[in-house]
């Protein structure tokens, strides 16, 4: 039989990375790859406890089909967590903010369309946006995101026009880089000028180390931005829930797709969530993630300015989330650098995989928050080795040459 | 801001039936309206032993991100009930059935691909297939299904070749037909040689009756199709869970596709499910379903003999699943009748919507599950009523004409 794929599925390989990373799922693998939250930080307990409330209280109804706008109470505990004035009507629960993307795909990207992101950006974003055919335009970052002068030369006009601006403000995915207060008041009243829409991901902001982040850009123009927002990162991942808080001209094409999708996010989910929610349970549970996560921050920070002395490496030093961000002497490459750090134990993710366009080969995504402090530390030493193995390689190679 | 949207979602505009449908949920509304399994159905005990279990066992590994493909031991358990040999490495578990039409619409249709469909055909189906912007052609279907002589001037050719064939082959939403296995065997020949893939879709097939389906048509060409299931039917549609076996041909794109749709379909479901099912749950479990939609089954014949008594309405004896066909007399509209049958306290779904082309306006879909059975008796003779009030209408209207 021979299968006659869509155009798009052709583009589908699978990535060389994520071959490689396979292995970091080996023992004896310290992985700085993957995004995945401290499983310490599961409230085990509460989901327990919550389970047998939702199933003693209304079994049926929660194993139910359900509504696609999602859980009622969940959806107002969404609206009246978020600063600024949201009606729970604008909320759509989804499975995983992951889906949140294909649904904003769905309902604006055409094939050929323009979409504008970070230099770099999620990669889930690319992948989840791909399958409209997009054209995707990296716009120049810096440190603070979004350059907003180089906005207008990327915005397109006509039939060409952006679409919107894909962006995280907070503790970026992958680079942890935050937008400061002026920089997102400028991006926000130079996208308003030039008509471009801005769907905004933030599923780290409540990550934050030392004071909370800015408002988000939705705050300061809602009827112009499509929000994203993620249970993941304060609770679990795996009960796959997020949400978007989309403007009225969007909401009701977003639902339809979301039916159209999976017809509703688990129903059970929703109201264990609810259920574990409902007392303020977040207000107590967040802080600890947060202390968490900055002494594990801390603890690479620390390793690497120990094990990299001597090395042409930098880093910067997030300010919340899961991420830092590296990059290596001159010369080098993370993708050729990464068997040899597998070698000795240790991953991470080459950045060039985050970009849209002209990678920086040099770059690389650590997670500071899935291994523990000790294995931050035996694994940047031994990522530290693995660069000087590399450097030496080289040097004769580019003698030679 | 004006938000420019993508071409398909100017298509997604809500149902005239689904604003109807939604006074539905008014309390005293008796409901033949929604596919919604009868909620004594669900094992809430046993998932709530689950739920403690999955917990207590491994609570940080059920929360936290997994694999896309789904849980290997789920994924085994899937290969090992169907009746055909099924490597696990096949199985994708999904978020819902529903998702798995989103994934095989994304991997297969391009813009202006022809997909054939049933006649009528499920109207999910419809909905999932729309974002990729398919020309689906409904081919001739009779009591048994997919006319298989019709399939040759449907089948396209060049690039205008159909992608697939979409079809559910035991007890149809909507129409509750089966295909007997001589059909099964004369399509499957007939598809194979036209080399048209098969895209099967079977949610209902372990709710038979009197005797088990014939084997899927998955069964007799592994290769040539694509096979998607469900366990919202036989366990509880709350969890969102189903999955697809796909061939060597399309797996790796169906992955891709469903890492970009979700990242993967919520792991604390899947353990919960596969512990549920461990030593052989479903064989316990679902001839209680079976016996129970059975006997709903037949109060709804029996009521509507009783009450279309004399009125030119005729209705079909599904051996299966959840849903009976009817059509009305001669003259009247499905879609005209149901704010008229509302009135009277019942619902049902005009079966015009699950056309892909010309619906027959007469017919109507009747979910026999969720109703009990005094509740089956009221609601048909509320519409026999509300047939009888249209038709007195209608003959005035006529002479007048």
């Amino acid at each position: 039989m021979n299968w006659n794929l869509a155009r798009r599925a052709e583009k589908m390989n699978p990535s060389v990375i994520r071959e490689i990373l396979k292995v970091t799922e080996r023992p004896g693998i310290i992985s700085f790859a993957g995004g995945l939250p401290s499983p310490k930080t599961f409230p085990v307990a509460e989901f327990a406890e919550a389970c047998a409330r939702v199933l003693k209280d209304d079994g049926p109804g929660a194993l139910q089909y359900a509504a696609s706008e999602g859980y009622g109470p969940l959806r107002e505990m969404v609206a009246a967590q978020l600063p600024w004035s949201v009606d729970p009507q604008q909320v759509l629960i989804t499975t995983g903010s992951q889906q949140g993307l294909d649904l904003v795909a769905k309902v604006l990207i055409d094939e050929g369309s323009r979409v504008l992101v970070e230099t770099p950006t999620y990669l889930g974003a690319l992948q989840a946006f791909m399958p409209m055919e997009p054209k995707v335009v990296g716009v120049d970052s810096d440190d603070e995101g979004i350059v907003v002068d180089d906005l207008p030369r990327k915005a397109g006009s006509g039939a060409d026009k952006a679409r919107f601006l894909y962006l995280l403000p907070n503790f970026q995915n992958p680079t942890g880089r935050t937008m400061t207060e002026a920089r997102r008041a400028a991006l926000s009243a130079r996208a308003a000028e030039l008509g471009v829409p801005i769907a905004e991901d933030n599923p780290y902001g409540d990550l934050w180390f030392d004071a909370p982040p800015a408002a988000p850009l939705t705050a300061r123009n809602p009827d112009g931005c499509v929000y994203l927002g993620s249970f993941s990162k304060v609770l679990a991942p795996g009960l796959r829930l997020g949400f978007i808080v989309a403007p009225k001209a969007l909401h009701p094409k977003l639902l339809q797709a979301k039916q159209a999708a999976d017809l509703h996010s688990p129903g059970f989910n929703q109201r264990m969530v609810a259920e574990v929610m409902k007392d303020g349970f977040l207000d107590r549970h967040v802080p600890t993630i947060r202390a968490l996560y900055k002494s594990q921050r801390d603890a690479m920070l620390a390793a690497l300015s120990r094990e990299m002395k001597g090395l042409d490496v930098q880093w910067n030093t997030p300010a919340g989330g899961m991420f830092l961000w590296a990059r290596l002497p001159e010369g080098m490459d993370a993708v050729q650098l990464l068997p040899h750090a597998v070698e000795r134990n240790v991953a991470f993710v080459p950045g060039a995989a985050f970009y849209a366009q002209d990678g920086d080969a040099r770059t690389l995504r650590l997670s500071f928050v899935t291994a523990s402090v000790d294995e931050i530390n035996t694994g940047v030493a031994a990522l530290a080795a693995a660069i000087r193995e590399q450097l030496a390689r080289q040097t004769p190679q580019r003698l030679a040459a």
